[in-house]
């Protein structure tokens, strides 16, 4: 079958259902809600929330299919400027009858625990086109993705059990992915002014077209690969530390690391900014924040505390898998 | 006396001493810290801080100056893009050893009481100065500031005490200085992504100097009258509303004012935004975000309600002196 743009907006609203289905299972007490929503300009989205679970505090699969006019901001204003703001590597058309026109799909997911022993999970699968406008422009497509995971405490057997999974399905399409894409994770899903990581990373990458052995069709069922991985894995975790005990300790160093899951959301998430700019959906595009965040001043870990262990794993550059 | 720097600098922490002074008479329970520091590259600061108080949950008094060569992306890259990051209006010189020195001095202030009844207020005085480099070149140095309230719930005699007495302080200096800078932080406060101003607004202005029979001198005196300003406007808002009581559906509303507090500051205010981008100090910049927030999804107040009267007084344009 021919890969369209309908047959992969069709296959994200599946893989939505069936993730929600899953976390449903899991979570045991709460169900997501289903909002189809409609975007002036052109597409719309099913959002699907789910809050005050057994083990889920708040959470979103958010489904999205929009089009229309590619905004300008996406394009290069010249040649000389890297504006961080162009999203695309290419140059608005002089002819304005010719406005490009993008297509754009995913889903996104982020799901945050009641207890601080269950970790912080995300991911997001897209794909972008925009078609030829003729002459010398043969349009463009890609696939984008990630998963990441952000304990609240590091269980180093789960971090591992989470990277060994994310690296069994990048291998199973080529050999070069995981090592390539969890590193693209690690500088992707990294909070700059705290030089830290957001989490323990996971898999990240962008723009995914062909390349060498590689055709598009084969990187599609990596991609699919990549959105099927995530509700095993999740639910896995789920199952492995949702009867642990903790502190009210413990509950408040959950908030603060939801603070700065917040930061890093406000200040570098492409896809945040990307939806506040494009006056998107306010509500889908900050589904991501926790219910409750704290911020305290100064704060530091007591010495040999779990609390510090995790912050000296906040960091680049380590193998998970061995 | 002849205005430099020096004594801008030495005025600025004096105010500092006595803005906290009057801070902890009004709440009447904590003291603030005292945490000189010092930035690598040239100054340093002190950073002033309360938490848990009678009154305040956590707030911050912070003073600092900073100089040394001027960070690159202050400059405009070139003379066609209009980059978000360019804060001068100044290209870069093209004899690296004249790289310019700058000179950058102020206090921030941003304090979040315990109760929903006690308004967030903030407010800032900045100096900023960098010297001739000979030729055609004079330099370049300025004033700016802002002070804003964003009450939980906005009872409107205390927005017009408060914007009256800033009307008053601006009166004093110049006729158009009010209307002015009152429209400023309409605009310059203003949660662009929610279409909701952060609170009831205040003055702000930038790149004060000397204009028309406004010389640089009294401008100066303008700007120490905005900083006097802030500890009796304040006082005296905390003494109204302290004692009334709330509810914990109010205490919650309270959390959810606070997350589009952090929105702004985190994806909008070109203070954080400045300091993040100068690796500036990171528990100071970021004191500003409460010890808690929260998050709902699509949360809508009850109609009728104090929560929807407030939000729809969340817009600019409102003359709240009459």
């Amino acid at each position: 079958m021919e890969i369209n743009k309908e047959n992969i907006s069709a296959w994200l609203k599946e893989l939505q259902q069936s993730i929600c289905s899953q976390l449903e299972l899991a979570d045991g007490k709460s169900k997501f809600s289903n909002e189809p929503w409609v975007r002036e300009e052109g597409g719309g989205g099913i959002s699907k929330v789910i809050k005050e679970g057994a083990v889920i505090e708040k959470g979103g699969v958010m489904y999205s299919a929009v089009h229309g006019d590619a905004p300008d901001f996406l394009f290069k204003e010249d040649q000389h400027s890297a504006s961080p703001n162009s999203y695309l590597d290419l140059h608005l058309p002089k002819e304005k009858e010719l406005k490009p026109q993008f297509y754009a799909t995913g889903i996104s997911i982020v799901i945050h625990p009641i207890s601080p022993m269950v970790p912080i999970i995300h991911m997001n699968i897209r794909y972008f086109e925009m078609p030829a406008r003729g002459g010398e422009d043969n349009g463009t497509k890609w696939l984008g993705g990630g998963i990441d995971l952000t304990p609240h405490y590091i269980v180093e057997e789960d971090a591992q059990f989470f990277h060994t999974q994310l690296k069994t399905v990048c291998d199973k399409h080529h050999a070069t992915y995981y090592p390539k894409f969890k590193k693209w994770a690690d500088d992707y899903f990294y909070i700059k002014h705290r030089n830290e990581t957001r989490g323990i990373g996971g898999v990240f990458f962008d723009r995914l077209n062909s390349e060498g052995d590689m055709t598009f069709e084969k990187n599609i069922a990596f991609w699919k690969g990549i959105g099927q991985s995530f509700a095993p894995i999740y639910t896995e975790l789920i199952k492995r530390n949702k009867a642990k005990t903790y502190s009210n300790q413990q509950k408040q160093w959950q908030l603060l690391r939801r603070g700065r899951y917040v930061e890093f959301n406000l200040v570098y998430d492409k896809g945040t900014k990307f939806g506040l700019e494009t006056n998107g959906r306010i509500e889908s595009i900050l589904m991501s924040l926790p219910k409750f965040a704290s911020w305290e001043y100064s704060f530091v870990p007591e010495k040999n505390s779990s609390e510090e262990k995790t912050l000296s794993l906040l960091k680049k550059e380590i193998n998970w898998v061995s």
